[in-house]
């Protein structure tokens, strides 16, 4: 207890590294780093246990920077602490190729938890985290062995706080009653517009109470660091409820313009940055500087952690003697790695097998896999029955006091919040013991595309379970059929957007979802039934596309994906009575087919002879595997599916009439390229 | 006062409707319905002012379905009313073609002021009909003259509730202090996935109560009507502030599954629905029946509004004697059109002006026609700086007692809420004298996908004004740097999404925006500066692409956007120097582009050479304008921009480099038809 000289010269160090790099960058923000410093200094030394040597050391607390734009603030910390965070680093923030970005980057620098910067995400992130530290406690914590003990902090400010994201997130956490989550929320008044008495002027303590959040306030975050230190010992005492603190602080304290939007997004001028060294006591004329002691303080503090980090592995490993399967599966999962010869229970299915929709189709992989896969942990947002997402026995994950489900539980009621979902699952990716998967109508995945996209950017494993995929949902009608939103995400980079067409397509796409340890996927599953398809195999769809039905002589090739595979299976019947010859290539996933070596490519997608490609949304992007496209470049129509797909000629007699005319226009060209076949690589 | 059996009958006509559609489409959601029909009736008749004869009618009380699945219950009240809903349009319910589709569509049907069922939608919605009834009306209303001084009812229920989206709308409402807004939550306890004690367990009101909302509870919602009556009652009294009533129903009231998820998604069956009519006093085996006192009730209604309306023309008639110009400016702004000449202010360039970064182009635009162009109300989320989406003068739309605004203000402060800043933004327009044009980073408008679809889909003039467009935003990094975005939005229908590349095609994008009454853009703009390009202009550009630099011995056609057209007008000259010659196309508008007839298409885009297209995001959909693509299929960089450029090759050499790998491709095809001359049409 009590702070000395040191502390003030650690924050001020902070702040004056924030200064610093922000200035040498000419870009940044230097204003929640310097209002945050404070908290950051107490929390991390006197609550969070971590080893910077080892950032991956399952126990440690977890911290989340919401308000990512101060990313200055968790590399100073990491630089300290000893993490891979170099001074040079500092040196080279908002640099070309450095470790230290614009925002933080999961992916990039060590230390860093989860990717912040895209408001609110962060928060949601958190909540993710909490939810996979008490089921991973659950599961593996037994008397004597508290392996998972570990808090989850979460920094937000008032930008976070507005995004619908977090308001989400904080109403599943309070329902959920995550006593091990602690936020902590910089209410500096200011966000980009200037004073926030312009925008957002509600009582945020009353509205996170009214979530059955845990709420306390300090008033003086900039110099009562007793009082910062007080707030987060009673929230950790309360641990039936998530707790949040709010904390008033002045952002770009210590500058001229400090309390204003002046310091928020803009580096300190040059005379007021040596103005804010003067004050605390370093050299104006010096930058990056490190006073021996804080390195000291920091480095005490670290080894602290190595030290926890020790104890925890000796723990782990008497744990593994008398808990020993335990102790292999919670080893194997940290791996990353899924149990041996797990996929041998995904299902095969036969043509003979009866037409049942891709999402039950879905629903009996959850099923098959689930005991073998404890890891999976499903969910919907409030649509399960729909979603087809949770398998018979499964237990709902819920607050025992509830009384329908425990921590341990495996599935996950998201509500109705398929953004803070999704953000929730990079969470819970992010912790290390967990794979989620959560459903919702691919049309809906759109509500959640800020956290989507992250999922990618961070290389999370996370499982898009994405129902009623097309117009074949029927009445539901335009609101909820969509165009455009397989085109988004394939054009988002790092992601695997599936769309099988039978049993063993969806087995395969399960199959490449799971074992893609850095890559997430969308799989867009039908709500009308499916056959099965003659040749689909789960090794055929694995390469992402591969020929379903072949004939050397054919005129043109059908390339397709989910509900039109089956379609078009038809048309070439369709064809042959005409006299016309044609194949059939299903595609289930372009992303994964891209990285086939070119020969296989064009061995699916012939030279020679045109290709037309059949799905029923936008054909944007179809133009890369076919000479001609079919498809839906309008909104959809509500009505029994059968005759909305009539409606728009999704028929074998609709699909059979645009392959003559593609045949015709391009009898004369020579030679008759396949698409894949490309002048000049792209750049990944 | 009071409540005699025609009510009682008029509230069962309605269930029974709902339960009778539902059950002939075999498809829909009868649970919403059957319980809020009390209220609904309530409302209608006692508050609500309107004319069926007239759904334009500006100053009507505007009704909205947030809870948009419960479409039976506006469909039934839209018959009984005497809209252009006839009890065929209900029979054919979720029918193919038919103008009752799966969910409330503003376009198709009479009386349906906004298109909802993607849950949380109506309600921002809602909050920016309020908006403009306050605008509109403190910038017409004059001492005698109260032309506008309609109110905003929205029906919401637990899903919406839980969606973000409604969350950010509310927090907005309630610094806004909406008065004219009564928001009526339908606290069933039900959703999708069952009692929503498993997933939702906040405290609504107390939610609201924080964001400033006056709160009231009716406990009887299903039988007491006089307490809703005077719920409602309460909540117009209270002028300075939104309401929300929460009202305890029974989902399915009268069902014997009333009170289950059982009667939320799905149909009655056969024999509940003829229990359910047996209950009410109906003939169980008949269908679709409407006793002539609920239609004479209805009617009698119905033709109080047609005499408001009545009045209301008078007023206004009188009106235009006494305010001339105001008179002339409302009629004008009813119709849609812009007033005459206004084109004229929109800012021209020459190439030896300076360069400039769209973004502030786009501020020039906003500067030079806000005075013409009365009904264009301006705003961002939070980033006015970053925008540049406010003119000089501008006065904030705010509550007075704020001192920060006043109502008649034109520039909105929507905090960081992308998502109810679209929303509202559908809601702005839906209204019918103002013209909304918001702010954000492009790669934010992702946030607000689901109701940037709806601006599509319900056809609303909403202008997104999307900064910070590429990598070229530097050093923010890849968390805020589009890759996918731009993709995302051209594969939405009925949206232009525009990415001018100087002045004059900014003007053009503007222009475009501006005429086109009936479809959204995205407007995407760079941070960095640009030069003004040699022959770009106004008309060039509103053809959505052009040539801007012909070659008729060209050995390639760059087609490019925005930031990359002035770096390939540069490789023009790097591929000159080594003997090849070349054409440049600028492609601000793909839709646009689209539409123009074929010929001067493949005149833009010629056939015979090979054309390159060059975005600095993915290439997805370039294939359609392009033999070869040149983009970046992968997140960006951290750091200033030009090194950001460097890193990725968008340069006068990385261009050259694959300008000339594609020629080499493509010099042995015959013929090399224009990638735009296709062998079918699409289905529009």
């Amino acid at each position: 207890m009590g702070y000395d000289k040191t502390d003030e010269l650690c924050i001020n160090t902070i702040r004056t590294l924030a200064v610093d790099a922000t200035f040498q960058a000419n870009s940044g923000h230097p204003g929640a780093p310097m209002g945050m410093a404070p908290v950051a200094h107490v929390l991390f030394n006197k609550f969070m246990t971590f080893n910077p040597k080892n950032p991956d050391w399952v126990n440690r607390d977890r911290f989340v920077l919401s308000n990512g734009h101060g990313c200055m603030l968790q590399y100073a910390l990491l630089h300290l602490f000893g993490y891979g965070v170099s001074i040079n680093d500092l040196k080279n923030f908002r640099q070309v190729d450095s470790i230290t970005p614009g925002h933080p980057e999961a992916h990039d620098t060590p230390g860093v938890e989860v990717t912040t910067g895209p408001l609110g995400q962060g928060f949601g992130n958190a909540v993710g985290l909490a939810i996979a530290q008490q089921h991973t406690a659950a599961v593996f914590n037994k008397p004597g062995f508290d392996l998972i003990t570990n808090h989850t902090y979460v920094f937000f400010g008032d930008g976070c706080a507005m995004e619908g994201v977090s308001s989400e997130a904080a109403s599943m956490a309070g329902h959920l009653q995550l006593g091990n989550l602690i936020a902590i929320y910089d209410d500096n008044h200011i966000s980009i517009d200037g004073d926030t008495a312009c925008a957002f002027t509600e009582d945020v303590l009353k509205r996170f109470e009214a979530y059955g959040w845990h709420t306390l306030t300090v008033e003086k975050g900039d110099t009562d660091y007793q009082g910062i230190e007080e707030a987060i010992r009673q929230a950790k005492a309360v641990t039936d409820k998530p707790s949040v603190i709010k904390l008033r602080t002045t952002i770009g304290f210590g500058s001229k313009l400090e309390g204003t939007g002046g310091v928020h997004g803009n580096p300190l001028k040059a005379d007021d940055a040596k103005q804010v060294k003067q004050k605390f006591g370093f050299n104006p004329d010096e930058m990056f500087v490190v006073p021996q002691e804080v390195y000291d303080r920091y480095n005490k503090h670290a080894a602290e952690g190595a030290a926890a980090e020790e104890e925890w592995k000796a723990l782990f490993a008497k744990y593994g003697q008398e808990h020993k399967d335990l102790h292999t599966d919670f080893a194997r999962r940290l791996t990353g790695d899924l149990p041996e010869g797990w996929q041998t229970k995904l299902p095969v299915y036969k043509p003979s097998d009866a037409p049942v929709a891709s999402r039950k189709l879905s629903e009996a992989v959850l099923e098959a896999i689930h005991d073998t896969v404890p890891e999976l942990l499903s969910g919907s947002a409030d649509l399960t029955g729909s979603n087809n997402t949770r398998w018979k026995n499964a237990v709902d994950f819920q607050p025992p006091s509830t009384k329908l489900g425990d921590w341990s539980g495996r599935y996950l009621r998201y509500g109705v919040r398929e953004h803070a979902m999704a953000a929730a699952m990079n969470g819970l990716a992010a912790y290390g013991t967990i794979i989620p998967a959560a459903g919702t109508f691919l049309n809906f995945v759109s509500y959640a595309a800020g956290a989507v996209r992250l999922s990618a950017l961070s290389h999370r494993r996370v499982i898009y379970i994405a129902t009623h995929d097309s117009i074949g949902l029927g009445e539901d009608g335009p609101t909820h059929q969509p165009i455009e939103t397989l085109a988004h995400f394939r054009a988002l980079p790092n992601m695997m957007v599936w769309r099988p067409a039978d049993g063993n397509e969806t087995s395969a796409a399960y199959y490449m979802a799971l074992t893609s340890k850095g890559t997430p996927s969308i799989i867009a599953l039908t709500r009308q039934n499916l056959p099965h398809l003659e040749n689909s195999t789960i090794e055929g769809a694995s390469k992402g596309g591969y020929v379903l039905k072949e004939d050397k002589d054919a005129a043109i090739t059908l390339v397709s994906t989910g509900s039109e595979v089956s379609i078009c299976m038809e048309t070439v019947k369709f064809l042959a009575e005409k006299g016309v010859k044609s194949r059939v290539v299903s595609m289930p996933c372009t992303e994964i087919f891209d990285a086939q070596p070119k020969e296989y490519k064009i061995s699916v997608i012939r030279a020679g002879i045109p290709a037309l490609s059949v799905e029923v949304m936008s054909t944007l992007g179809w133009e890369k595997y076919s000479h001609e496209q079919f498809g839906l470049n309008r909104f959809g129509a509500s009505g029994p599916y059968k005759q909305v797909y009539e409606k728009f000629e999704f028929t074998p007699a609709g699909i059979a009439k645009r392959a003559l005319a593609t045949i015709e226009f391009y009898k004369d060209v020579k030679p008759l390229r396949s698409p894949v076949d490309r002048a000049f690589q792209q750049l990944i």
